[in-house]
């Protein structure tokens, strides 16, 4: 769907921010074209688009930039039609947005936190946000989800969208912490969430493999390193 | 508009958070019951009905909770009749939600920095964060208001309310500085915006008094200062 040129996305394939917008373009059957940012050298057209923040994603809609994750995938579900992302029902929609916000305060800077962590103290203390917000999150889908696959129900919606696209990330601080974050006994649901939100036909081919992104992960904690 | 006791606002009167949803209700003629919570002091319905953050404002529609100022404002709007507070044009929208979350994420945490800094250096660099703010939200204005009296337009919207929630709280943090946040030669418009949105019908039976605000702060000032 739509004519060639008219959607980019201003992304880089490791953020988890960007990948929002990709599962929220391939939700709806956007063809876009990606224009992949390089780590330490922002581009003109991102410095030009978004010039607040200097972020990625930065849609941009016949030139039109669009930025802020959540609003770009607002954005995207207000224009094309397709399945829809957020609810109709404005108090369902409340709560989507409500969890969505969540991740975003709460879920994401405990995963930053234990990259950055110094000392067992600190490290123990964003373990605990993180876990905790997770079970908060495990509590939220047998809510909202109702029994059904996703947070959406029987389709990715918005809060799966939010959650979602932290995935990779989790796994990697999995792997570099020891620490198990989706448990079979603890977050029986999430696990299965995850399953789900992985192998979906608009998530499979953008969710960045594992291996890649402790690599990178890797290049990013050096430099935390050097400059600390 | 609306049966009695359909709607109530758990809600706090210094809180700019409060004063959001305070004043989306007034725009749509909504009538509601305020539930005043007091200083330190958490309701068992305020808790029960915002378990994550515990938090003011909480709207209780027909005994349903919506968290979370931002998105209370935009239930109101996608429930009630009446002036639109978002714009209908998604990329309008895009832009109002933008502006609206920098209050939040930049705006506002500058405003409390100020209160809280200690030392020169520290409270030079949040004051430099909350004039360059408040220069990009001149920007803002002249661009997305183009000309007219609010940023959405002739008539009070998202961006008005998420910024002018906090002017009372601007007005105090000047009294405590003697810094002029709001610079006739610096940010003309938003002068003249400052002074539309206070004396607006919607505004000016909620916005409280600069006065009471600043012995609110000094009461909160000096708790603080106990805990540090």
């Amino acid at each position: 769907m739509g004519e060639k040129g008219e959607v980019k996305l201003i992304g880089a394939w490791p953020s988890p921010f960007v990948l929002r917008a990709r599962v929220a373009l391939n939700l709806k059957s956007v063809d876009y074209e990606f224009l992949q940012e390089t780590l330490g050298n922002k581009s003109e057209l991102l410095l030009r688009s978004n010039p607040v923040y200097k972020k990625v994603p930065v849609l941009l809609h016949h030139d039109q930039p669009i930025c802020e994750s959540l609003i770009i995938v607002q954005y995207i579900d207000e224009v094309w039609p397709g399945p829809a992302i957020l609810p109709k029902d404005p108090s369902e929609r409340a709560l989507a947005r409500f969890w969505a916000a969540y991740v975003d305060d709460k879920v994401f800077p405990a995963m930053q936190g234990m990259m950055k962590a110094q000392g067992q103290e600190e490290e123990k203390s964003v373990i605990d946000q993180l876990l905790g917000g997770l079970q908060l999150l495990e509590g939220a889908l047998r809510e909202v989800g109702k029994g059904k696959r996703f947070f959406g129900g029987d389709e990715i919606g918005y809060i799966d969208i939010a959650l979602g696209s932290m995935l990779g990330w989790m796994r990697v601080t999995e792997r570099f912490s020891e620490l198990k974050l989706f448990d079979a006994e603890k977050t029986p649901l999430l696990v299965q969430w995850a399953d789900s939100f992985t192998s979906a036909e608009a998530v499979k081919g953008v969710m960045p493999e594992t291996d890649k992104l402790v690599e990178f992960a890797k290049i990013l904690l050096a430099r935390f390193k050097s400059q600390a």
